[in-house]
């Protein structure tokens, strides 16, 4: 009988599951909605529901391991924490009531930036490395370390807030209620911001000077920069240059073998790697020039979600054997 | 038979060693010149002399590893590598050629700051920790990282290079070729420059102000502080608000249990770790407010130096018991 895994992705709106086999291949996958269950509890019987149906019509298999990837997600205690685009506030125990579903078997759950980085270790790209990061460019930007061939939870569960590092105290605004945080600039959200700073600086035509800010998109911008336009071109020169500044900074930490990119701004492709690989080998120790691969996700434009958050349990399984 | 190692220090000027038992206690010690030999191999005769004398005139012991903490240090190669304080140039082999002084066994070689954090969890204050980080501040800044519960050294032996994470892209020239890296502001040498932007900037009485930058040390500048001179106690708050800017973004890279700070300007106590730890806060994100350590290093004002080179040799001895 086929072993399966069952990866969750938690998402803001939706919660995306699948259950995959160990070579990464989503053999039956389902959606339903994250928001409109006030209380977690009623939450988790409608995602179970929605499991066992897709089950029931999924060939013949033995489910040997579940893996959650969630927003603040905290590996050590299968938490959830003060996620701010999820409607439960607080903390929110996530693996220990999914124990009554899934009895004897290990239940993984961690944040989506570390599920990414063990998808790409399990699946993807960095298969065989032991040193490497894993920055998705999303709503805000998360990021994934690989070091001694593990993942670097750090003593609270916190590692890897890259996105809230440091690049300028003046800075914009951040939610996480400091100022000039990476993710203010490198991320979706970051990439409209510079947009607008540049629609102000400039008074070219632009194709995005018709949009507001709440309809704007990374898509748009990204659709814009294919294109040519002028703004978006430069948006994505800016976005990459702090990326590829603080590229180096994380490399002066960690020194990995690569960095892999992983997000929709990455399907801007050169306009978006070509900054951040110059401003990288740029602001390189000379130690490490030329050294570090700058590399697009392996699991770019997959079902990575789901990918990343089965590998976990793949990844569990695998060292008990 | 009593079972000792050898540490050895490799510092600019002067090479110390001392024989040292898993305690962390050193049982006998001696100093050989590390300059003048340009050639790497006379170096290593003259040492190993040396140690031999010393051997003979310590109890009967058993020795059973060797631990050597050196510029440049690297981990995976045995080697120093482009020292810029020592007159070999290019990489040397040092392990190598060692091999024929010490058979069958243990013979580790890494930077100075990584044999720090290896000597503070072996014989200081983290013991039992997995997630610490120890700053050393001398003429430079380094860092060693453990996660997990290992040294960090990165794909290429070249991870833990914090003193070369950027402040300020337009700041001081660094010794790398860059501008503003960390160790040109948090270092004896920061602080000396720090002191005579601050003797710039000011006109008020110092006793700094008849010395000259040749002549100022990091400890002239403790003192100074100490005493209650103006221009010395608001370079160590300078010196420690850019640390503990710094700090933070550590943590949101790393989420330590405890940063340890070791070096001579630690001497100056709550004239540097007051201002660090406020601007570590003060910059923290939400969820590790309050929660990361930073501490004195535990073996402030030991033999450090030769203590972390021996508990390399202890850790790998530890580990195949």
């Amino acid at each position: 009988m086929q072993e399966l895994v069952l990866g969750i992705d938690v998402g803001g709106t939706n919660t995306k599951f699948g259950l995959v086999n160990r070579e990464g291949e989503i053999i039956a996958e389902g959606t339903c909605k994250t928001g409109g269950f006030p209380v977690f509890k009623n939450y988790l019987t409608h995602l179970m529901s929605n499991v066992d149906e897709v089950r029931a019509n999924t060939i013949e298999h033995a489910l040997i391991g579940v893996g959650i990837g969630a927003p603040n997600g905290n590996y050590y205690r299968g938490t959830i924490e003060h996620a701010s685009n999820l409607e439960w506030k607080g903390i929110v125990p996530f693996v220990e009531p999914l124990k009554s579903y899934f009895s004897n078997m290990p239940i993984i759950l961690t944040n989506d930036a570390n599920a990414a980085a063990i998808g790409e270790m399990t699946f993807g790209d960095a298969k065989g490395m032991k040193d490497f990061i894993v920055f998705t460019l999303g709503t805000g930007l998360g990021s994934g370390i690989v070091a001694n061939g593990e993942v670097i939870y750090g003593s609270d569960g916190f590692a890897g807030e890259i996105g809230h590092t440091l690049v300028n105290v003046f800075g914009r605004t951040c939610g996480c209620g400091r100022k000039g945080c990476l993710e203010t600039y490198v991320s979706a959200t970051g990439i409209k911001r510079t947009v607008y700073k540049l629609l102000a600086d400039y008074m070219c035509d632009s194709e995005l000077r018709g949009v507001s800010f709440n309809d704007l998109s990374g898509k748009m911008i990204t659709d814009a920069a294919l294109r040519g336009d002028f703004i978006a071109v430069q948006a994505f020169e800016y976005t990459g240059r702090i990326l590829g500044m603080k590229l180096a900074d994380t490399v002066a930490h960690f020194n990995p073998e690569a960095i892999f990119l992983f997000g929709g701004l990455v399907n801007a492709g050169n306009l978006l790697m070509n900054p951040a690989k110059f401003h990288m080998e740029d602001n390189m120790l000379h130690c490490c020039k030329g050294k570090v691969k700058l590399l697009v996700s392996g699991l770019q434009n997959k079902n990575a979600a789901v990918m990343g958050a089965s590998s976990l349990a793949w990844r569990e399984i695998d060292k008990a054997r």
